[in-house]
């Protein structure tokens, strides 16, 4: 026996397809949308339909820009900094970065991290471009903000290897210690070992 | 500057108004999507599309049906039996009774549940058509399977009153009490309390 209908089947299975929707997480999205009237399923029907023609990636930073933008306003605004590159892995990464206000520089989306398990090489990362850029630029600094896991870490050291010691630019890589408002005793091991490694005279 | 185009913040609106999704938990459904084929979000956007002209409301029962369908199997199958209905506030409720595979009754769905708060009266819930159907089926049971809370208490007794003394109809409730498998510390007061209220001969 059919409980519910084919169609409201086929939404719940859909929604369930994203990251971290379970069955019920889905039912509660497709009843939600069946309870309310169409305008909210159609601007999100909207929505999704116009995603991918409506975006592209830039050909020099590979964030993320309105289809038919070749260049990132990221890039091209006069007022970032070509000579410093804050080095992602996915988009937005960016965003992020550009919350705290206090980055002036420019981006490069590697576009993943290196990662065996997941069958993602290196070759398969916009390192090649990174690589050209810094060339082109005149780079002088290149601050790794890739993520402090072992994928992050791995791929920085890549990076490293790619850019080469005869490149005349600064390789950075983002702080690792205490996040702020986190105690002490609640900081795990490899945190606060980090925390102690970097520490700084006041 | 625009750090994300425009196209992908109409999706993470979108995405948004959806009950218990956040700004991040919008930007990570969206950035799955962006990173996935298109297949993915014309999947999604189709199901939605399709959703409102693909499904309607059981005529007796209210429960939700493929369009164009008048009544609910869970009605109409002869081997439901008409004669005991769970009355239930929302459609989705009727998934949950019916995996516990032992009830073989139908429903009756309300619609919601009064609560002066959000502005629901009782006149906005399916209440004379369960009274009629007690009337026109020879109604024996009416099981009143609403949720735990003030306003399923407070549905549940106007039910009660609506349906009135003369009718020759069983009311009964779902039972109150302890979770199977929760520990009796972690109990709170007043199902604890209900547990001790509605104690049973071994």
């Amino acid at each position: 026996m059919q409980i519910l209908p084919p169609k409201l089947i086929d939404l719940i299975e859909a929604f369930g397809a994203l990251p971290g929707v379970g069955p019920r997480t889905a039912e509660r999205y497709a009843y939600y949308l069946v309870r309310h009237d169409t305008a909210s399923s159609q601007k999100l029907s909207q929505a999704l339909t116009e995603l991918h023609s409506g975006i592209g990636y830039c050909k020099k930073t590979f964030a993320l820009v309105p289809a038919g933008q070749d260049i990132s306003d990221l890039y091209s605004d006069p007022r970032r900094d070509k000579k410093v590159i804050a080095v992602v892995a996915e988009p937005f990464d960016i965003v992020a970065l550009e919350k705290t206000g206090q980055f002036s520089g420019t981006y490069h989306v590697l576009g993943g991290l290196v990662s065996p398990i997941d069958g993602v090489g290196p070759e398969q990362l916009h390192n090649a471009e990174l690589v050209k850029r810094i060339d082109e630029d005149k780079v002088k600094e290149i601050i790794l903000a890739t993520n402090a896991s072992v994928e992050g870490e791995s791929t920085a050291l890549y990076i490293q290897q790619q850019i080469g010691p005869d490149r005349k630019v600064k390789i950075t890589r983002l702080a690792r210690g205490l996040p702020i408002g986190v105690d002490l005793e609640y900081a795990d091991q490899i945190t606060l070992g980090r925390a102690l490694e970097g520490r700084q005279a006041l």
